[in-house]
């Protein structure tokens, strides 16, 4: 996981450390709680200085007696058996009550959600009262304004897109469902359906070697995001998708062409006036998404001016 | 079409006449002044008496110089040609343009958006912050809450649930589509799946008679409406689903079971805690979703309390 700590000028620090996955399910919010405390001795700064704590995390959420737990089959091993990587056997993690108790100021959200709020404010949505940030990576997920308001849905979890239904008796996903957009063109999909033990990053540079076996898998995923976009083009009626995440943003020149070919066959009374943008932020969505979560207004215009993002030190790695 | 007229007490008036599908393409609209200025002189009112004119009209609507435009495919048969039974060539129906010349307190929606907000005010979603109401009948429509407010997007359109995709390669919709929840579970789509020229309603008969044919088309119908609900549920984390249509209504003890049992296969930690619930409103729906457009606040209690549709006069039948 990642933490940051801002001010109203700039990113000030940047700490990585692996997501400890073993131990009870308040490890998690702890480890937060602990690289935040790491930071603050670093930065020299008293821990209630600190005016918000923004969290951008991968969902599914849950909630229990109104507090959020993160109940994500990618982090839980309590919840989906077959992912053999993982050794908990956590069947949720309490975020939001663990650290509401030291954070008086806390907000969660999806990261997806944060980060649409954050190419909403400083990206490629700027202005926009109906778009959809989708991130195309490892796995896929998704945050969305309709009619200028963040959509969340009764436990935050809107819009959970990597989640639906696109074939009939598909490759399962982690999240148990067969033949959902994420197990068909996530990251993990492109280099499951490759096989040979290749990563998608090396399936992507066959498929620019003229490899048929890469053409024919890269061109499947493509087609099925695209019918995945227009699901949630039907249901949400945007106009803009904006999508980021490393499958797509290092490969723009292959897939966004394949993506708008498939789009735009599709009903046309839903699927014209719908815009593509590639994500703006990119690599500054995590940091920026979970800041845009409790950013002041007033920092706001200063931030859009100045993107200091752009300046934000690299992350210091904690073993 | 129907028209209804009613004031602070009740439903005074109700007209029915068949919507006309051949002229230029205003024909539509002039039709519904045409049988407003008919309720005037039926009821001895002035036209000006009027303070409001709701509409729920089916969709999809795109805008044309802010003025929302009908684009459906079953009405207009400019826009997909394989439909022979439509005469027209209209690629779109000035629905607001023409109307609001006419009315000036008038509010257009799509008719599930319409039944949203009757079920949220009077039926099964009163309380409700997240919900979704689907009409299932020839076609299948659908309209949201999602944190308490209706979700509409760019055009009106939203939750458009009948174009989601569901197979690859199933059959094709009247909007043109390949294997979209319309084509796979709409009463259309069981009729024409069982073939030898029945009606939806005879399926389900041979489904009472023991059918094996008929139980495979309805099995295999209700299994798709409930993966459509997982990926709406998917999108929009809602927590009450109220099915009303001709096709779930008058099969509910047949539908709900198949539907359910579907429906919380999928991914436990978004499909759990969903509810079901049929439409309370059913048969009322078309003319107090309308109504519930443009109903003035100070109406609603004494409406709640009262329950005046259910004494709604029967519809006068213009030629």
């Amino acid at each position: 996981m990642t933490v940051s700590l801002a001010n109203k000028e700039r990113f000030i620090i940047k700490v990585y450390q692996h997501v400890q996955l073993t131990g009870n399910n308040t490890t998690i919010p702890e480890q937060v709680d602990y690289i935040i405390n790491y930071i603050c001795k670093k930065a020299k700064i008293k821990k209630d200085e600190i005016g918000a704590l923004g969290i951008g995390s991968c969902g599914p959420f849950n909630k229990d007696r109104g507090y959020l737990v993160l109940v994500a089959p990618n982090l839980c091993g309590g919840l989906v058996k077959r992912r053999e990587i993982i050794q908990n056997d956590w069947t949720g993690i309490p975020l939001e009550q663990v650290l509401s108790q030291i954070y008086s100021n806390l907000k969660i959200d999806n990261d997806a959600i944060t980060a649409v709020m954050a190419e909403r404010l400083f990206g490629a949505g700027r202005g926009e009262d109906d778009l959809v940030y989708i991130t195309w990576s490892t796995g896929i997920g998704s945050g969305a304004f309709v009619d200028g308001r963040l959509i969340k849905g009764k436990n935050g979890n809107a819009p959970h897109i990597g989640h639906i239904y696109l074939v009939e008796d598909g490759p399962q996903c982690g999240c148990g469902n067969f033949g959902d957009m994420e197990s068909l063109c996530s990251g993990e999909a492109i280099a499951r359906d490759y096989g040979n033990g290749a990563t998608t990053e090396m399936v992507f540079l066959a498929f620019n070697n003229d490899d048929p076996k890469a053409k024919k898998v890269i061109t499947k995923a493509a087609k099925n995001f695209a019918r995945g976009l227009v699901s949630i083009n039907a249901i949400l009626d945007t106009k803009v998708f904006i999508i980021g995440g490393s499958v797509f943003m290092n490969n723009i020149d292959i897939l966004l062409p394949m993506v708008k070919y498939e789009f735009y066959r599709s009903f046309p009374a839903l699927s014209n006036n719908v815009e593509f943008r590639p994500s703006a932020l990119d690599k500054y969505l995590v940091d920026l998404g979970a800041l845009s979560l409790v950013m002041p207004e007033e920092w706001i215009e200063e931030w859009q001016k100045k993107r200091p993002w752009e300046y934000a030190p690299e992350a210091i790695v904690l073993e």
